[in-house]
């Protein structure tokens, strides 16, 4: 089994390149690109405490990237989280968040955030058969809740919470 | 004289309308959004508190943005700035930079980082005069020292740091 670990920067190098394979399928290289993008070496650079890697072996098979507000002492947000495809349909996804959200948990977060885009049917259904809520957007698309332009002009977004006080 | 304020979550939609149109110029409309998606609505919604916004009137003129590392308690790191272009010469960035790193390091942050591309020659030379100093990377350009693929596959960049102890 797979074992988890916290994340360090020098993790980011094969992280993108994680990215650029993983996705690589089912994106154009230029949507693989923008993809990696979301994924600065910042993030493991000041973040890499909260970030949390399942090696297997020497391979890294998934990641989550996230971090905890500094605006506030409540949330704890989730920004990136990719598995390897082959692995998928094996509950990695949901043992990263429940490591995440226990480890926030611990350090007295109350609330876990996350956003996806609402293209993203596989992200919406795990987020919410992990418990998370949908935050209220200005529009409904087909019954789902969703904040236009959220993170720049077309980038909509749909916003997941979930209570994660022990 | 334009009033500097701590930045909010609401400004991120003024913000990127800002980066695409000061950068609109000098930029491909691809390069454009590029840059906006260097800047996610997570750094004003989680990091505002160490962001600074320059107002003039209701018009945003500059701004910085900004967080402290949360891996250890000596680094701050500015990661994103923008200045109107018509108040480019002003010294606008470095009172940006002057009041980001005063406030940093009366939260007892030691360490100013940021980080550019080898190829933006006014941010290096701005860098310099601020009395940054280059971090080595792993080749040289020109004299510039320069980190290959340090934010992913063809992501070269330039590390700056600065000792801000009060």
């Amino acid at each position: 089994m797979p074992a988890l670990r916290q994340a360090n920067v020098s993790d980011h190098g094969t992280l993108v390149e994680c990215v650029h394979q993983w996705w690589g399928d089912s994106r154009t290289p230029e949507q693989a690109r923008e993809l990696s993008l979301l994924l600065p070496r910042l993030f493991l650079q000041f973040f890499s405490g909260t970030s949390l890697i399942l090696e297997d072996g020497t391979d890294i098979r998934a990641f989550l990237i996230g971090f905890y507000a500094a605006d506030n002492d409540t949330e704890a947000y989730i920004h990136f989280v990719g598995v390897d495809p082959k692995l998928r349909g094996q509950g990695i996804a949901r043992r990263l968040y429940t490591a995440f959200s226990q480890r926030a948990a611990e350090e007295g977060r109350t609330e876990a955030r996350a956003i996806t885009s609402p293209m993203n049917a596989g992200s919406i259904a795990f987020h919410r058969a992990m418990g998370f809520s949908l935050e209220k957007g200005d529009r409904e698309d087909d019954g789902l809740s969703v904040h236009t332009s959220y993170d720049g002009p077309g980038q909509d977004r749909v916003c997941f919470y979930k209570k994660i006080a022990l």
